[in-house]
Formats: C-alpha cells, sequence, structure tokens
C-alpha cells in the first residue's frame, strides 16, 4: 500500500473534457486500459464474469469460482465508481471483482448508462431497475448493495428512492468513500487538497464529471448528494476511507447522520490511503483487510 | 463547535519549558486557569467532584445527582489527559465531570503523578494501583476505563498491563484520541501539522511533556506507545478522533490494530474537529453526541 500513497499525482486528475466528444474520448481510454487488467484479475482472484440485461438495464453477474454454504441465497448488488462518468461496460467491474474474490458472495455489477448521453437520473434508474428485479431473485433480508466513490453515493441513494418508492431494503450496505456532497462542502476537500494523489482537489475531473452527470439540476436534491437525505431507517451500514482521502469528511459526515438516525454504522477509516487505495492492488494487505471487514459485516447482518 | 475549529493557535502549542521549575510554573499557570472553570462546569452538568486517596494515590469520586439504575452497580476509572505532565488535582477532572453529567455514570478520575518529579513509570503505576482496588469495589463485568490524549494511551496501557499482570480487565474501553505512538510515526503528524490548532505540530509543547514522562525509556515500550502492544483479547473499544486531528493516524492506527486482533472496535470521527475538541465546550452538539455515543457503548457493553 506504500507505493500506492507514495505515487506522484495521478496524471488526469486536472484534464477537464471541454466537449461530449472529448469525454467520450478520455473515458474510453481509460476503460481500455481498466479492460486490460480484468482477465488476470479474474484468474488470481476465481472470480466468473459473465453479461446479462435485466428489464433493458446493462449489468454483469460477477460469480466466484467456490460459493461458501452461507452464501449460497445471498445476492450483492454492485454500483461502480468513476465520477459517473468513467467505467463503462465490463471496467466497470472491477470492484465487483474484488468483493467476489475476497467476500466469496455472487454480485450482480450495474452497467448503468452514463453522461454525457445519459445524464441524471438515468444511473439511479438503472440501478433502480437492477434493484426492483433483484429483490425478485433473492430475498432482501439476504441481500446488500455496495460501491465505492460515485458508487458510494449511488447506494446511498438507492436506499434513500427505495424508501421514498416503498421497495424492500436491502439487509446491510457498505459504501465506500461516498461522493455524498457534490456541493463540496466537507472540511476534506480543503485539509486534503493536494495530498490526495487519486481525485488530488476539489473542481478537478472528478468534479467535472459529477457536473456533467448532474446536468443542472440542485446539487443538494438528496438523489445527487445524499448527505442531504433523511437516513432514518437506513439498514446497517460499513464506511471505508483513508486518512488523505479527499473525501474523508463526505464519508465521516455519513457516518455521524446514520449515527444520528440511530443506524448501526461502522467507520473504517485506513492509515495514509487516499480516494479508494483500497479497492487499487490486490496484493495490498489493507485491500484484503478493507474487503475482508465488509465480507465480515455483510455475514453478520444478511439472512442465510 | 465552528468556534473552536476556528479559533486561532493554541498559544502555548511551541513554549517549552527548559527546566523542572519552568515545567512547573507553566503547568500551574494552566492548571489554575482549569480549575477555574470547574464550579460552573460541576453545576450545569450537575456532578458532584470528591477527593479521595486509594492505597496512597490520589483521585476524585465523580458522581453525577441522579444515576439511573442501571448504572448503579457501574463504575468507570479515568485517566486524564495532558501530555502527561498537565492537569494536575482537580484539573485533570474535566473530561470525568463531562462523562459522569452526559453519561450518568459513577467515575474514579485518577489523580496520577506526573513529571518532572515523577516521571514513567509513575502514572502508570498509580493507575494500575487504583485498578486493582476499584475492581474490589465493583465487578469487573460492570467497569470501563476512559481517557483521551495521554489518557488515552494510559487507557490502553493499563490494559496491557492488566493482561501481563493476569488482573482483570475491564468490559470496554473509551481511549479518545490516544498519544498511542510517542516516536511520531503517524502520517497525520505531517498532513495535519498547523491544521490542529491543539497540539498544532510534532515535536512541539505536548511531545515535549510526552519527552520528560518517557525520560530516557524506549519510546517504542509498548507501555509508553501501545500502538506496538499485543491488543489480542482487549475488551470492547470506542476510539473518538477528529479529522484535523494531529493524532488521527494515531487513532485509527490502534483501530486497525483491534479489529485485526479480532476485538469489537469501533471507530467515531468527528468533522474538522482539532485535538480532543470533543471536550471542550458542553453546549456544542457535538461534545453531547461524543460522551453519548461512548455512554450507549458502555452500556451496551458493561453488566448491570
Amino acid at each position: 500500500m506504500q507505493k500506492l500513497i507514495a505515487a506522484p499525482l495521478n496524471p488526469t486528475w486536472n484534464v477537464i473534457p471541454k466537449t461530449a466528444d472529448e469525454w467520450k474520448a478520455q473515458v474510453n481510454a481509460s476503460a481500455a486500459a481498466t479492460f486490460e487488467t480484468l482477465p488476470a484479475l479474474r484468474q488470481e482472484l476465481h472470480v466468473k464474469v459473465e453479461p446479462l440485461t435485466i428489464d433493458g438495464v446493462k449489468a454483469y453477474m460477477v460469480t466466484p469460482e467456490n460459493i461458501p454454504a452461507e452464501n449460497h441465497n445471498r445476492l450483492l448488488v454492485h454500483v461502480h465508481g468513476g465520477c459517473y462518468v468513467f467505467s463503462p461496460g465490463e471496467a466497470g467491474t472491477r470492484e465487483a471483482i474484488f468483493m467476489a474474490g475476497f467476500g466469496r458472495f455472487k454480485i450482480i455489477s450495474v452497467d448503468y448508462r452514463m453522461p454525457p448521453d445519459h445524464p441524471y437520473p438515468a444511473a439511479l434508474d438503472d440501478a433502480m431497475t437492477v434493484w426492483k428485479a433483484a429483490v425478485k431473485m433473492a430475498s432482501p433480508k439476504n441481500m446488500a448493495i455496495f460501491g465505492s466513490s460515485a458508487g458510494g453515493a449511488l447506494t446511498l441513494s438507492m436506499v434513500l428512492r427505495a424508501k421514498k418508492d416503498n421497495l424492500p431494503l436491502p439487509a446491510a450496505i457498505a459504501p465506500g468513500t461516498p461522493m455524498s456532497d457534490l456541493t463540496d462542502a466537507g472540511d476534506s476537500f480543503h485539509t486534503n487538497a493536494m495530498l490526495d494523489n487519486v481525485l488530488v482537489a476539489p473542481n478537478a475531473l472528478c468534479d467535472a464529471g459529477a457536473g456533467i452527470y448532474a446536468n443542472g439540476h440542485d446539487l443538494k436534491d438528496p438523489m445527487l448528494s445524499p448527505i442531504y437525505g433523511d437516513m432514518s431507517g437506513f439498514p446497517p451500514t460499513i464506511l471505508t476511507t483513508g486518512t488523505r482521502d479527499l473525501l474523508l469528511s463526505s464519508t465521516v459526515r455519513v457516518h455521524r447522520k446514520l449515527r444520528q438516525a440511530g443506524v448501526e454504522a461502522l467507520l473504517q477509516v485506513y492509515e495514509a490511503q487516499s480516494h479508494a487505495q483500497f479497492m487499487r492492488d490486490t496484493s495490498a494487505p489493507e485491500t484484503k483487510e478493507a474487503f475482508e471487514e465488509i465480507a465480515r459485516f455483510f455475514d453478520k447482518h444478511l439472512g442465510r
């Protein structure tokens, strides 16, 4: 993990596309690079990934080679990160492969539509379409939703939306370093600026991606910035971040808000890690630790 | 809480006494200022403080006016903070008054001996003398140990020492922002330097206090830097810190180490707070929140 922490700043942190075509070029270049890493990752973690379509929404079924007995009737739903604009297609499955490998759960990873072609609420709509179908494949008591960064915010927004629409809630959720406040109100947007070597600073590439996703909607809408939502009745929640994470505040503020609402909520903060570095390198002991904490939390709260 | 967060740097953060007499003068001036705040604090929180001596060690019995039925047979032991050199006498009871007021527990607050006259291991010896006596006043299953900063480290060291000496362990502990690593190895000693307006930076006043306490002993001795101790078998632990705390890393590293040892450990990180600001102002909602989280944790884990 020290290698990732000591790495130079992400070279594209402030390379902001100006047009829809420029966005697509940058997103596709990034996705192509990720795509190349997937066969080795799946092989190493003994995980199979198969495309499927669920009520018109693209997704992937991510399955570990050996599913332990206690997880046979359990099903997770994954919403990937990438500032609401990166990681289309299979590139979005990386985190789900980590979770399937370290936690040995079956997972549906949602390949939600993204801007520039499909801004808000397309991503959330797609995720909810999958959720509505998924709760017929398994008991919601045996299910969890997880994802990091934009996927962490989508995880929280999905629960807000499920509450609003009187849909079944999952038994647990694991938002990793959620983009919970698109207004960048948290203190760590300032204190960790230029220290976080992944997101680096506010008002840069990732915020630009969130901007084309929001597409003019009020950034304080809880479906875009779930920190402003009513978190009463949320399922048990495990949150993950690092001390250098630009979204450290966006994570701890969600933790406090959940606790204030009486929700069982666990906070995991990893020493010196920047944004979402816990899901980068399978060989780092901290990666295994982070995913095993989440898996243990799910095992505690999910029915069988 | 915003007022405390926005306050200028602690004016004495880098005023380091050169002689034993200079230390005593600075410590006494600080204690006298704290002493003046105590009558109003006790009155506001409806807490009574009485001096006592336990097997030769000075201490205070800190008692809330109304003790709820579930806390009648419970007893907490408090070890105060102050860089191992500040807050002698009644000045050390502030945090215990907060806990008695917000949590309504009976508390023994240890007025342990301190340098320059009494360096390590006097403080820990005194705390253990009180612990050994206290476990005869109540069942250790109904007891907890808590304290912040140097008191957080002493809380952890007391458990290490109780394990070593085959003494009963408390049912829970609450180390607040513990000085768990006197070698200053954590990342936040650098990333939060000059941001934390209480401790401000490493190698300043507080480290100087820890230095005269350590008095030449190896700073990696787990009884001085409990991060280097074996935390297996520790009781359930709740840790408290803030995102700007110079000891953020010293807190999250203890949390990770406890979790790695399979201990139930909860981490509470408050937005934008510097070192131990959760125990400064009774009127801040965040203060009530922090102490009520700890009280709830004790209520869950302590017998009746």
